[in-house]
């Protein structure tokens, strides 16, 4: 019953705010009267001014938005929710609020049972089992690194292996190798900016421009090519 | 009365490792002649070949290395070490561990009164406050983010703003400006690779080839300049 939309990210370097995943998004909320907004993630930012450039980047293909920061009761504003956006930003603030307020539990029924779910950067990651493959920094300390587990692996979101030249710090790899070290039964799949996991019922799609990479402990990494059909990874 | 060696990293890049801080290190354990090392952030290379790195290392300085996993019972070897030394690798595994295995009240108690206590990159971060500032991938929950709190700022070690060349992943600025936004009474301190903090009972001195930075909320953040005095920060 899963209608999921899983973005790496939602900005390529030097285009305008949800640029490239404009297409998707349209598509994904087709018969959508409104789509209930999850900011957290993007506290720095100030969660209306999120809320306004998402509101603008949606107003592209005409589909109204409002967050949920708005609703003096959250936990029914989730529960009355046609469609769910979340927000990118800092993974454990967002983690944090989402326990916090009560609204895993909420968001999760949903989205298992049918309500469109689509995130970005942080907000693909809170569709996984955990935040253990966020990319940010701790800034604070959430109740519990769970996440909704509407998907059996993680997503490292922002994926590259590139580095910063000189520089002695892990690379993206090093990283993601440690993480199935530490949790051998979890898949990890690098998903590069511009790309994105489609799924629908039980079928589950990598969409993007540019190949994938797929961790698995005792495996060597191997990419994934656009197009390709993942499904034996729900 | 404490005794502290702080330092962004272990290794320049392309250069043999522990090599830039060697002479650092030999002056600052003159007179110890044991070195309890911490191993636990280089879980995914293996504790004893973790070891065997850093005993070859001090070698270079005639020091003596045994690893607190050697032990069969950790806190009464910590309880009894004469100088410590922290290694870096993953800042969330060591944390885990250290508090799971109930090496932390023991080591900040000690350290506290002067026990010679060195850690690189994620050991480095262990001194401080919290975890809250670790370049780190969370692969695993620690039981809390709570560091030692030798220090009262954070450090940010491997610090620099270079990115990734059409990459759209935060700055490192943008991370520790989210930091100080969620976390108002905490400085920040960006350690650039091969600088070192020395703290001598009531001193601070930061130390290196290149510029710090340091950041507080509300004000804009400025750069530190080598052989400053940061005792303010204490």
């Amino acid at each position: 019953m899963k209608n999921l939309l899983l973005l790496s990210n939602s900005t390529n370097f030097g285009e305008p705010y949800l640029g490239w995943p404009q297409e998707h998004l349209a598509k994904f909320y087709e018969g959508v009267n409104e789509v209930l907004f999850i900011p957290f993630a993007g506290f720095a930012l100030g969660y209306d001014k999120y809320e306004d450039a998402v509101k603008k980047a949606f107003s592209k293909f005409n589909k109204k938005v409002v967050s949920v920061h708005q609703f003096e009761n959250m936990q029914e504003a989730a529960k009355n929710a046609e469609a769910f956006a979340v927000g990118g930003g800092n993974t454990f603030y967002l983690f944090q609020q989402m326990h916090h307020l009560g609204l895993m539990e909420i968001i999760k029924q949903k989205a298992e049972n049918g309500t469109p779910f689509a995130g970005w950067s942080a907000g693909s990651n809170i569709a996984c089992p955990s935040l253990k493959t966020s990319n940010d920094m701790p800034i604070v300390e959430p109740k519990s690194f769970d996440g909704l587990g509407l998907i059996n692996f993680q997503i490292n979101p922002h994926y590259t292996n590139k580095t910063i030249d000189g520089h002695g710090g892990e690379t993206r790899d090093q990283r993601i190798e440690e993480f199935i070290a530490a949790n051998q039964k979890t898949a990890v799949l690098g998903l590069p900016e511009a790309c994105l996991l489609r799924v629908e019922k039980n079928n589950l799609t990598f969409i993007g421009n540019s190949s994938a990479k797929l961790f698995l402990y005792g495996n060597e990494p191997k990419f994934v090519e656009p197009n390709s059909n993942l499904s034996y990874l729900l």
